[in-house]
């Protein structure tokens, strides 16, 4: 059985997805290439010697770039905050190191290009960890796309709608500051919209948005780490330094329009990740806290029963339906991170690039920076002029 | 412009909305027979007095005998308690008139049945008041199983969810003793399942109940008028004569197997009128809280998109589309009463039976009884016995 | 019982809905003013003639300045095409009348504001039809935001989705003409839109758009009449002058930020009207073509059962509930005209302003056009500019 | 870190779940006794040392008596078919290993009351596969009957619907062959629906039953294994000796009624798995094919906003949300089995008897005969007679 050796660093949440993946995929892909869990690495010794145990993976190190050294390494996995991809990642291309990168590739359009030169460069192969586009009712959709069965696209509108800042109080931790996080709602939902927007429908020519800031300012946190913290008891506040919300307007190259909506602010909504495509022929809706599920409209159906069909995306023809339960039952989030690591796999198997890679990263970060100029500069902005 | 005078018998909640369809009757079907609303009579003069001018009707009584007796009247529309039906619809047909009645037709087969011996031998047009047949969206279902469209049946199953007594302190009003209502659930809610069944299935051949009344004494109403009532303040208290709850299984002679709720201790649902039906090829569900839908499933469907269609019946290929507002633009329950309206004129006007008719009624009443007998013997009833 | 005599302009889809609510008003808001169903008035003297028949109105005629000279009329209604509203109802102030129009008020924003002055120089109640605002589950929504039980507002998010010119063999009707119709999906939904969003959340202070028109010829109709037409036999094209999609991004007032979207190509959707509000507290959601319901979400519910609730808006503590049918017995679209209508006639009882009236008229006439100028300029536009 | 020794016996779609279960909970649940994976048996070599490797079995044995046997085997789990499960369980027990035992226990009440006497004589651990009480959704649901939210419980509705045998030349597999299956839909999906019924509402008294078999002979199958077969070439035939279908009613000893419906003939529906509770003071829906949903309704709610909640199980407040995934991020069918093993694991850990046990399944196994009987003597049935 062949075998890649992974080296990953960070182990939060995202860590903790990626390990599962790997650690999932030979029971349920057999014939894939396996994942060795490798080395683990992180800041803090004792966690990462925890994580390590935990996770399964068979060494822990604290020291990122050792691990890149190591000749027993073939892939690094990059899971750690955003601010310090670039440099990983370059550093690991350098040591020809195969890098499968979390999103968002990196803070800024300009270094997230500086590391596709160095992936490239280096002639190694890269993937970004753009998970949503695993969903087997995604990957229904972009099927049906493709095989022009919505015919020509006239709209997208994709929305990423959370609540959990909603709270004031809720304390500053670093996903609300500018320079670890590079932006709020923007990067860390919009991406994610961005990204299925370029998989589904094509390349964004123009785009014109607004962001918001709806609580400025909140308690500094007493600690902070993954998602959750908690607030300073002093109540000492400071100030927001990302948007709580951003949306756009967009063109498509091939004509269609779009809108997108990322906010944290949206009460009652926990992760509603959805988009919709209209085309000439038909429609889909897709709700990622039903990820199951795609809404499927036909314009040829018979007259008298038109309407948007609740497909469950676990039937025989659907993807990855051979490997997990029977028609019905449904799997959950993690899966897309399966997923994620099965196309890494086969990718490395057959010696191709992995999709999405760090040209989609880079497409998407492009996008992004389109959106911040149109903000600044109060109209529309040409995202191949970036 | 032909015209057929009516004579309406009953001024509340069924009154209201009988009232009502022959009123928008001529505005939205003006080819049809036009009912001429003549005199609506009720035991209370003031109130029938203000009925009258309220809902458009041109003289009022209180006497229904001399109502049935006038030269002027060609069709009585009954809508007084179900225990009174009985000797209205047989001097009516005596008389000579067409006769509209609510259901249930009778308290009693036995009733019911002499009932429709007396029309029959009048021979006069009947009509019996299943209103929910005329939803568009039922009307499809019809049409989805008439056609073959979704084979051979297998199951029917229907259930009408409501909680308007939930409360203890809900007093005792006509609807909850037996001697005027007849029967709970049963005969309110349980019959419009039964009357479904046989519209879209067709005769059940044997059954086999359960019943139960949950809260056994009510406070004495200090008044009771249509669906609503006050509580005694005394706090006396009488008890519940009817089921709260009667549900059964069936079989029909077709072959299909049947499942069937009538509760109206269904907490949080108002009025979920509600049947299933599926079939070698096809399924449809419909929920009366959402009456201008059916969910449509189709076995053919293209194998990675199969699943349940929401389909708005007010396309122009549904019933009576062209009569109301554009597609997508919603009717209500009052609709249904105007349809059945409309069902009675086309009868009259073409010279033949409307349908659902006293047959119906009798049928209905049959299944009724059956599944009461089920209950008092803890057996299976063959329904061709009684 | 007091009457107010009611002279109409135009007979179709809008012309019937009216003159329904008119016909139904007494019956079920027995205690109000009743409209009295005096004159209506069209172009074609035998097709009047059978409207006034049909729908039940004493009179027609063929001459709108005859009839708004008639010392026994008191009102007049417009639901004639939008480019004549502005001189019928500046003629029909300026005798005296009460001016309902159908909306749009006008085809510019300086017509609508001529009308304003017109009926406030003259001094008569004026109403615009914003139909929407009435569904009792809107209303609900309105009370929910109007007792802070929503907090703070963030997000309004407002879509109306069409799909009934997706054929591009749909002829060119004038809806899609724009000296006719003013403007596409833009002035007929997207009116309907930020309507709502005044009612509900407040003033709109900028604005930024996109349209697009995806198919930019169509036949030529051999005729055309309301909502229906049919191509011309030999194929001849002409060009579509008016938007199929208009998206456009809001600030508001009151620091809540919105996004809108009106269009006719959103394939599988008859008339999707919908809005989402996301306040500090809780949220709503609603969508017309389940127009009885809405989705209410509270912050401070006990933390193991939060989420969004489906609230059926036809409960005793619900809007006009006592009028219509028992708890879950849902009403339709047409339901929203008689609302409009009884909001009217109280109106004229209490000698106020009814609401929605021409300021609200003018004010969706200012962001329409706010929009079309952000379009045109491809910036931003401040609406209190205009 | 304590560890217990696993040695399962069948490899096929159970097999799988449990030893994913098993793979999953030292990641997840680090602070739990560890499942060692170490022997895992079945019939076919070759097939079972291919299982052992892709699931992560330190070993593998064709040879279950021997297994039971070793010295280093501290529980035995039993994911065989049906038939075997009574003498593998009883001869474990004997061996003095705990046994966790799929459902049904076994093929016969008189079974599986010998396997809860033979754990129960040899003092062992014991424990039955009813992973669906492991649903966050489901645990919720329990948690608002025990706190009394519901009030006191009126009705209680299942329904597991599922379509994979519709189609009739769908060959003649183990699971429709009475010997080894015991029966069809009863076993397999009723005997959940009982389950869920013990566990929410309690102990069910007296059931009146009726089953069908809509295709009575079907292709014998060239091979058979798990869920999926072929048909035979020649087109040979075989009689179906289970249910297609089977439904009852019931009464509970809290003075509950209920109502169940099994069939694998309800086209459309892949595995609706659901269930319905009225109670008092509230209600909750819950059906798989969403197992992350659960509609909650309470009779308090302000009488203006009341309406099913829609609670999506993965918040703070939810049973294992702390160990997956953050809000909104759903999980899937698979982890009802990990869960199953944590409650295995703890109970392991404490000394106690893990739940739900073999009583449970012979509790279980009770209420399908009892339903069996009525069919039979079509009559109801006291459960506690049997």
């Amino acid at each position: 059985m062949e075998k890649i050796n992974i080296g990953m660093i960070g182990y939060k949440f995202m860590g903790k997805a990626h390990s599962h993946a790997y650690r999932d995929l030979p029971m349920f892909f057999p014939k894939h290439i396996h994942p060795e869990m490798k080395v683990i690495c992180g800041r803090n010794p004792k966690d990462v010697a925890e994580a390590a145990t935990q996770f399964g993976w068979q060494e822990y190190t604290t020291d990122w770039k050792e691990l890149i050294k190591r000749d027993d390494i073939d892939l690094i996995d990059i899971n750690a905050p955003s601010d310090v991809h670039k440099e990983i990642a370059i550093e690991a291309a350098k040591a020809g190191k195969h890098v499968f990168c979390e999103k968002p590739l990196a803070l800024t359009l300009k270094d997230s290009r500086e590391m596709l030169e160095a992936v490239e460069a280096a002639g190694v192969k890269h993937m970004v960890g753009f998970n949503y586009r695993f969903a087997p009712a995604v990957m229904l959709a972009k099927k049906l796309v493709d095989e022009g069965r919505l015919g020509e696209i006239y709209h997208f509108r994709a929305w990423f709608l959370q609540d959990w800042i909603i709270d004031p109080d809720f304390p500053l931790v670093w996903r609300l500051q500018k320079e670890i996080a590079g932006s709020g709602s923007h990067g860390d939902l919009g991406a994610h919209l961005i990204d299925m927007a370029h998989y589904l429908i094509g390349d964004i020519s123009e785009v014109m948005g607004m962001s918001e800031t709806f609580i400025k300012e909140r308690p500094l946190p007493s600690n902070m780490t993954g998602l959750t913290a908690t607030g300073s008891q002093g109540g000492e506040k400071g100030p927001v330094t990302v948007d709580d919300a951003t949306l756009f307007l967009a063109r498509f190259a091939n004509g269609a329009i779009g809108s997108f909506e990322a906010t944290r602010f949206a009460t009652g909504h926990r992760s509603t990740n959805s988009f919709e495509i209209n085309g000439s022929k038909g429609s889909v809706i897709f709700d990622f806290e039903r990820m199951n599920e795609l809404q499927v409209y036909f314009v040829d159906d018979k007259e008298d029963v038109q309407g948007f069909r609740r497909v469950l995306a676990t039937d025989a023809a659907h993807a990855y339906s051979d490997v997990w339960w029977p028609a019905g039952h449904t799997i959950g989030y993690e899966h897309t991170f399966i997923h994620s690591a099965v196309e890494l796999m086969e990718a490395l198997k057959e010696d191709r690039q992995p999709v999405p890679n760090f040209h989609d990263g880079v497409k998407c970060q492009q996008v992004l920076e389109a959106v911040e100029h149109s903000i600044n500069e109060r109209s529309w902005v040409d995202v191949s002029k970036l």
